[in-house]
């Protein structure tokens, strides 16, 4: 996927870049200074911006953006850094938030920083989706496809091959980003995540074996070939064909030979979401057949909220951090 | 301030009154039955309506609306009930947030359910004006007036006077309603808040003492009536009489004489408004003179945001929780 020139970038970059050349002689357009300063201006473009950074909890919760080439798209991420780096990189945790989110919701709800502040971790939110001027969204403007909805997945099908490939994105793009950026120990990864980020946390960390050390989830969608909000994601990105869905399923994967070597998920017992879309039974099942160690807790009258999120973060991150300091 | 008709409840209960009767033959409206129904839904407007409840670290997390007869206003607040209420009425620790937020800011980003669930405190967090339909705003719609910007205090100045009445509700009305629909202990009550929300905690407690055994406040607008925020609030409000202004400004009230038993503030050294707007060595002066035991903490690189706040917050409710647990 090398970029040589400017106009491949995307609209937002080549809007810019045209505008920074309007003012100049037709005859310099054409000469070197003007190419290589060109290519300055797009290397720098392609570098994480930060695009706030606020001391939290004696380290620096910083928002970051950048453009990029996977999804063709500027993108954001959040990222915690705790005062720990100061003596070397830091185990990493990425958490995936759920449909209609951005990399702000984990961020500013989850309470989460207090707690990998004292374990030396540092947090990772992308966002659920690419965003900006002609990416496509769901024809109806629904909030469970297309623009906050991107399921952490490699679209195939069109429009949406084009710009939604959360998966490549995730795993190959914004964890090299991670690793020049920021004082990260990339040898030490898990990953959590809510509901459609549930998902994205079980299917990514099945599909990538080895990659992450620990894996967790709040309320996850355990099945989405089973479920309405899955059927249309899947569907929608990757055609009819159920045999491609299976790819793309954390109980499918799991009956197909992939395996985790232990898994945390919180449940809300008072989740609206929980019998039609998330069915924690599923992936009880499979885990079961698969000899897989799941710990399924059915927490008592908590919803689908960050409330219920910021109540049992603190026990997540400690899973977490256990395999990384034992 | 009794309130008889419908009609005077102000725009929104009346637009829902005409609306349930529109159906009705003209010789019906009338009859005692069509009042005495009509009194029922005023009552029944009159009492805080549950807009959403969920379980959060063993507690449940409430936003409620109730129409207020002091701002004329429908009016939110946010409360956290902890479990400890099964045992019977708890103390209750106010939160007044700063220009720009509503009951919500400081509930979904401090963290402070955790800390406030161990304690055994409930946390009332109204909203920082009045809204809807008919309450003036900032000719200029600018931020630091009018909506999302009442200052703590009951309005002089006409088109002001009859919405923003945020000290009146603060201290009679809301109560009220707090004692009757919910298991606080009003003998046991503290109260904190950020930037505008820290001078209304401060000018609240010194114009109501014993009213709140504990105050505590994070970045308070220090002496309003030697900032621009404030000048701006104070004048519009209150007219341009400083002799005025004196009785909402917290350096100026101690100065005359009004005490606390003792504080806590906290403020970021990395806060962009520190020098033009919050001016803390103002409020260290004042304490000082008049033998008030302050607890001044300039917190390294902090800015003035819900991280600095979530960072915190801890430390702010264990003051509380002191005085009430001794």
């Amino acid at each position: 996927m090398a970029r040589s020139s400017c106009a491949e970038l995307g609209s937002e970059n080549t809007k810019r870049c045209l505008h920074d050349t309007e003012g100049l002689p037709a005859g310099r357009l054409a000469g070197y200074a003007w190419y290589q300063r060109l290519m300055e201006k797009v290397m720098a473009d392609a570098a994480p911006e930060t695009v706030s950074a606020a001391r939290c909890f004696g380290g620096t919760q910083y928002t970051f953006q950048h453009f990029s080439q996977t999804t063709d798209t500027t993108m954001r991420f959040a990222a915690f850094v705790p005062s720990q780096t100061a003596a070397g990189p830091v185990p990493v945790v990425w958490f995936l938030a759920g449909l209609t989110c951005t990399e702000e919701n984990f961020t500013v709800k989850a309470g989460a920083q207090r707690v990998a502040a004292e374990l030396g971790l540092m947090l990772i939110a992308p966002d659920t989706s690419p965003r900006g001027d002609g990416v496509p969204d769901d024809p109806d403007g629904a909030y469970d496809f297309g623009l906050g909805a991107g399921f952490y997945l490699d679209a195939t099908e069109p429009p949406w091959a084009r710009n939604y490939r959360m998966e490549s994105y995730l795993m190959r793009e914004l964890p090299a980003f991670v690793a020049r950026a920021l004082p990260a120990d990339m040898k030490r990864q898990g990953i959590m995540g809510h509901s459609m980020g549930g998902h994205g946390a079980l299917t990514l960390s099945l599909r990538h074996p080895g990659r992450f050390a620990s894996v967790s989830a709040f309320a996850p969608i355990a099945s989405p070939m089973n479920c309405p909000w899955g059927q249309k994601a899947l569907g929608g990105y990757l055609g009819p064909s159920r045999a491609a869905w299976r790819g793309h399923d954390a109980c499918a994967l799991i009956e197909d030979g992939a395996r985790l070597p232990a898994l945390l998920v919180d449940q809300g017992t008072a989740d609206g979401f929980l019998a039609t879309q998330l069915k924690p039974e599923l992936l009880e099942s499979a885990c079961a057949k698969a000899g897989i160690p799941l710990i399924m807790r059915r927490q008592m009258g908590y919803d689908h909220s960050y409330f219920f999120i910021a109540t049992f973060v603190e026990d997540h991150l400690r899973w977490h951090a256990r395999v990384f300091s034992p």
